[in-house]
């Protein structure tokens, strides 16, 4: 009988798949051709008895009901990190710590059961171990990311609208392409195109969900994302309010590097998660937790800077483009990772952004630092090495 | 090969359960103990292919895969509707066109295939021909009244985000309770209690889809609705803004009678649609066209009054309850149907709402009204006889 005390990694059931899918060549972008890796983990929970023993089994179908609540209500959350592997041709997870708190607070504002992060972090250590690996071929740096989505959704007895009383937690690995190399290799226009959200359009509002990993936020901001790509956009950039205040770019928060209008200061400027508006990327936190120590003095060619979390408005980056003061931008995340921007369309103006060619850009440099972490060139506590 | 051009319920692939559960007994609420019917009507569509052929086969498991978005990205919607079995022992359907256009809207809203409505209706028609009517016993008026929601889930596919390459619809039939019965069953408060949103928290914002039945607006709202009903209330009232503009009861409209403060003349308000904070509800719609006509001269015992709808706040409900102006609250909707409201508690007062216990309160009368049009007493344009 399972325990209501919590989920824990310790003892899994492991189903062996037995159909299993080539291992891509090393060296090769065929690693892009899998869905996903032969087996998956699913746990179950239950009101009545907790969580029970955790399963690893052929990547399949769920089990999920009509009736089930996640496809009416949007009882779901999850997230997603990456497994790098390094020279040494071992896995690694960046922050899963931070990852598993995030999907912690996720779960509870959705009304769903939680899991430990350490033991989350164990359940995608076991995935990772069993079969994993064999597709996940090393690569030359940087290497191919698959990533690990993490999923709770209420299942069943959905018919009124109510607290799950059954729920699942399911991690699978997929191959994921390095959309920052894909950007690149676009040619001139090496920067993502960020559109302004149409006026009267919002992602998220004080009271809501926005910064918690919930479904909720994802599938109603499907359409003006479409409405974006459909005219050549990578992605919305979320503004709020009336005076058009800067969120977020949908998967990605922003960053934006320019001169201080008072002070003429160099300074990187993200938006302050103070009105629970943006989801607080873990990328995000990295960023700002590098750049305040590193760029506190000039590295190589870069000036030092100041860094700093401060609400601004579109108003405010067309004054910057205006009078020259825009050094870069660029989103950072999990899926784009750390991409510069090139373009900023508001309803009125283009606003381009200078996207400097050299790897001595800040972008490039900060990049350069969390990759060097992620890999394993660097010995970091944000890096998880995945035993075996 | 499918067409691309849309869903028929012309041709439809039936597979017929073969484990049964039991016809509930006549006159008994059996039927409560059934979860689902035997049977479930699915249809797949792919952006290639459109749709596919609907089946009609056993109550089961949907096949969806731990990659479709709808577990992620929330990309679903809904609908639910009623069959009401009459004393001639056929089912009706409530204004199912109404319905469809609805779904079609949050389809459209959550980046989904859409389905006409014409086509809907023939679908849950089909469905209820088959074998559900023969658990749908025939019940003393008013009969148990069985669920249908329609869901679309955007599956497979969604590592990346973006609009959902593969769909289910599916439909579902289920008995539901009576809730305005039980409410009544509750004896001296028979009004539901509403508790007034928290502050700082917000069901839907303009810019957002509270307007439209996207699982979106459901699972975040779940936290505060829980912490309703832990101390003991039925629903949130969900208001918004500094002014505390009332909205909507979460899974039902929001109806007050009373005098209006400036011409002291009868009134029956409930919020307007027009910045797309509510769910513009079928049950509210009908309210709004039966009481228009019908309550402009007096019934029975009950004054004419005048139809109104007006954004107020809960201020103005404060203030007429402080001026003995209340004659009557009510929620409607397809869960709920009409049910009278006997308190509204705010952060420091508790609004006591009279609760007319006779037959010839507005509530009960428009109640009777409706019942009388859904089981097909009254010929009616928004009773659809399901054939058979």
């Amino acid at each position: 009988m399972a325990s209501k005390a919590g989920l824990t990694a310790t003892t899994i059931h492991v189903i062996p798949a037995t159909n299993l899918a080539p291992v891509p060549t090393p060296g090769t972008e065929d690693y892009l051709k899998l869905a996903h890796t032969d087996h998956m983990l699913v746990a179950k929970w239950s009101a009545q008895n907790g969580w029970d023993t955790p399963h690893i089994k052929p990547y399949g179908e769920l089990g999920i009901l009509p009736t089930s609540s996640c496809l009416h209500y949007a009882t779901e959350c999850f997230e997603g990190l990456k497994a790098y592997r390094g020279e040494d041709g071992k896995l690694r997870l960046f922050r899963p710590d931070q990852k598993g708190e995030r999907l912690e607070m996720s779960a509870k504002r959705a009304s769903l059961p939680t899991v430990q992060p350490d033991q989350l972090k164990h359940l995608i250590e076991k995935l990772l171990e069993l079969k994993a690996p064999s597709q996940m071929v090393a690569q030359d740096l940087p290497s191919p990311v698959p990533v690990y989505p993490t999923d709770h959704c209420g299942n069943r007895k959905p018919m009124s609208f109510g607290t799950p009383q059954e729920a699942l937690l399911f991690i699978v690995a997929a191959p994921y392409p390095d959309i920052s190399k894909t950007i690149k290799a676009r040619g001139q226009s090496s920067g993502l195109k960020l559109l302004v959200s149409p006026p009267g359009s919002a992602r998220s509002w004080p009271g809501g969900v926005g910064y918690a990993k919930v479904g909720a936020n994802y599938g109603p901001s499907l359409e003006a994302h479409n409405a974006a790509k459909a005219i050549g956009f990578d992605q919305v950039l979320w503004v709020f309010g009336d005076d058009q205040s800067v969120t977020e770019a949908g998967a990605s928060n922003f960053f934006i590097i320019w001169k201080n209008k008072q002070t003429q200061e160099l300074e990187l400027v993200t938006p302050t998660l103070n009105n629970h508006l943006i989801l607080g990327g873990i990328t995000r936190k990295s960023v700002l937790e590098l750049a305040k120590p590193r760029l506190s003095t000039s590295v190589g060619d870069l000036a030092p800077l100041k860094v700093s979390e401060v609400d601004f408005s579109m108003n405010d980056i067309e004054e910057a483009s205006d009078e020259g003061r825009i050094v870069e931008c660029f989103v950072s995340g999990t899926a784009y990772f750390i991409t510069p921007v090139s373009l900023i369309k508001t309803a009125s103006a283009n606003i381009e952004i200078p996207v400097p060619e050299n790897d001595q850009s800040y972008a490039a440099t900060i990049k350069a630092w969390l990759e060097s972490i992620t890999y394993g060139l660097e010995s970091h506590e944000w890096s998880y090495l995945v035993p075996g």
